[in-house]
């Protein structure tokens, strides 16, 4: 297994035994096989451990446990904990959500601070194929079958190359105990009938399907290079100013048009159908809406601009902490008593204000000339566009 | 219905009213729809029927059936009839690939002495759902993903928009009847495993699971046209001599290249893992070996040729009539007592002789300086060396 383990590494260029990484561990079979792995391989690795707080003294367990074999094996040990549940009825959104923005958002600060190379998460073969199940039954493009990256911005997932009858085993041969995760079991209605009434089918007509996956699996990588290299020639065809022009006839009748064009419009909020009805228009002067831009269809080139208006509808407005969508925006309103550190200060997509200072609602709209705000660490006020110009934002990017 | 198949038609340029299409109908409920929408569609159609003999009194009924909807609707008619079980012992493989065999050969045959246009087949959009779950099953390129093609070659498959629901209703609403194909219900194992084991839980996931897949498809069209057009360029940089100079140097870094490589030598017999182990080799002179060719790995180009040599042992003997494979290549030998059509004579991938001046076992085996035989219409004998000088026959592909 280790021999696999270094081989899956080395060969997707991973990570270096000398980087600097953080091991996402909950306890499971799965980070514990993870954990094992990486002290065998002598890799430079910290763990961290999320406390949800889901299961009572259960979840203090956990803890204690991955700690334990944290110290056993002098090995950093980050943890926190949220009351989870709490946090999800604020936010209004699901438990399994707030625990996932919980998580990554630690992560993402404790990269940040202390200055990581790698997050290593444990995902496995299994979880990477149930996914591309999930993904084509609920619609996929691309990116959907390859299902679970391997390796995505700072996050590394060394252990996708195993199966799970495969980490139990070398569990068992190393005598690594695991905590049972209950929560796992119950929660995922979908995975878990993928899990344990479509693969156990699909494994009769295919006893090798793991194998037969990673195949599957290379070959849509593939596909999806090559995509993405056409993808990007395509972009750099496009003028992208204050209104952003699609040369539309140059590149109509090319191959994978339309799954090009789906792609490149995702981000501002249209759909595959819209972007069906916008290709079969034969009118010009067409026009489709998302709920952030709008699209003109002229005779050679498509025509994309942001519907943000400065009026006073198209404000913001948000009564308490939590989880909003605007557009195809996600923002996190969230009360911390921790004085945040100057890395995540840094960062342009977390923004820090003043609990004192400020007054519920909340609201978000574009900044108009006169606007000031007080840095922090500055004593008088600064203008707002002083300091758009100072962060040189792009002129298009000014109102979003 | 029948506006949906009008416009699907339209859409992906299946046919015209005006072509003449082929209808293959089993009377089945997916055929007999498709014959009941060219009616009302007033395309100009035929219909062939197979009559595989499998089922007794039963597949005789099956013919009327189809023939009096046929006389009823003033179609041309046209049947055949096989004793298959009978031909699949002969030829030594099972009764579904001898029918599959018999029915595509029947149909070709009458595509060219009867000029028409397209075959029409009564694939549905569920079939096309569980190929391609079979097909991730077992393995599959991009290809694979597409699961069963709209349209290849002089096949068209015009009922692919609709479920088996809404071919249901449309019966149903028409007042067409249609027979119960038995055999269905049983020969196909791990299809029936797809259909009555993980289709129905996917539904339960996603109720909309046709509507999600046929925007899949859509998509992977789109990426297996990228696709497509990309080893376009590959094969156009290829050296295609008595040996083939692959340049490997030139493309091995460019996005996708693995699977590039992997399709262009499947042809050739090669595999992915052979690839594979073909790109990881970091000695210049490596030579991996499919039945039929061999590589020699370069410094910066791969070359690629065949390996049948003018030796005894490389000949191929056939004691029986039946279906051989030969490399990647499959041969049918088959009895007939028609006289063959002068269309069918002149294809070049058939080949007639008179049963009564062979002797068996037949030898194939490449041409010697000197062989001669008698063509079809010609009294004296003919040099084969001229016989592919007459035909034009590329030096590179006269052994094979």
């Amino acid at each position: 297994m280790l021999k696999d383990f270094l081989e899956f590494i080395n060969t997707n260029q991973l990570c270096k035994t000398t980087d600097k990484v953080l091991v996402a561990a909950s306890g499971g079979k799965d980070s514990m096989a993870l954990l094992n792995l990486f002290v065998e391989g002598q890799f430079n690795i910290s763990v961290a451990h999320y406390n949800f707080g889901l299961r009572g003294l259960a979840s203090d367990e956990d803890e204690n446990f991955v700690k334990e074999f944290s110290e056993k094996n002098r090995i950093a040990f980050y943890t926190t904990k949220s009351d989870t549940k709490k946090i999800a009825k604020e936010w209004g959104v699901s438990t399994q959500m707030a625990a996932r923005q919980l998580r990554y958002t630690w992560f993402n600060e404790l990269i940040v601070s202390e200055d990581f190379d790698w997050l290593a998460t444990a995902h496995n073969l299994d979880d990477k194929i149930e996914t591309l199940y999930l993904n084509l039954t609920k619609g996929t493009g691309p990116k959907g079958l390859k299902s679970i990256p391997l390796k995505k911005d700072k996050i590394i997932r060394p252990l996708m190359f195993a199966e799970v009858s495969e980490i139990l085993s070398y569990l068992a041969a190393k005598n690594i105990s695991w905590r049972e995760d209950l929560s796992n079991q119950t929660v995922d209605y979908q995975r878990n009938k993928i899990r344990h009434q479509v693969i156990p089918t699909l494994k009769e007509i295919n006893p090798g399907l793991a194998n037969t996956a990673q195949v599957n699996f290379s070959r849509i990588n593939d596909l999806n290079a090559i995509f993405d290299e056409k993808l990007e020639r395509f972009k750099q065809s496009i003028d992208f100013g204050e209104i952003i022009k699609i040369p539309f006839l140059e590149w109509q009748s090319t191959p994978g048009f339309t799954l090009m064009i789906e792609e490149f419009l995702k981000p501002f909020g249209f759909n595959y159908q819209e972007v069906i009805d916008l290709l079969n228009a034969t009118i010009s002067g067409k026009i489709i809406n998302s709920n952030t831009h709008e699209i003109v269809k002229g005779r050679n080139d498509w025509f994309l601009k942001k519907k943000w208006e400065y009026t006073e509808e198209t404000n913001f407005h948000f009564k308490e902490p939590g989880l909003y969508e605007i557009g195809t925006q996600s923002i996190v309103l969230k009360v911390t008593t921790d004085f945040p550190s100057i890395m995540d200060i840094r960062k342009s997509e977390h923004a820090f204000f003043d609990f004192d200072a400020i007054k519920w609602p909340l609201t978000l709209r574009n900044w108009k000339h006169g606007d000031r705000f007080q840095p922090f660490g500055m004593k008088g006020k600064k203008m707002v566009s002083d300091f758009l110009i100072d962060s040189k934002i792009d002129s298009p990017q000014k109102n979003i």
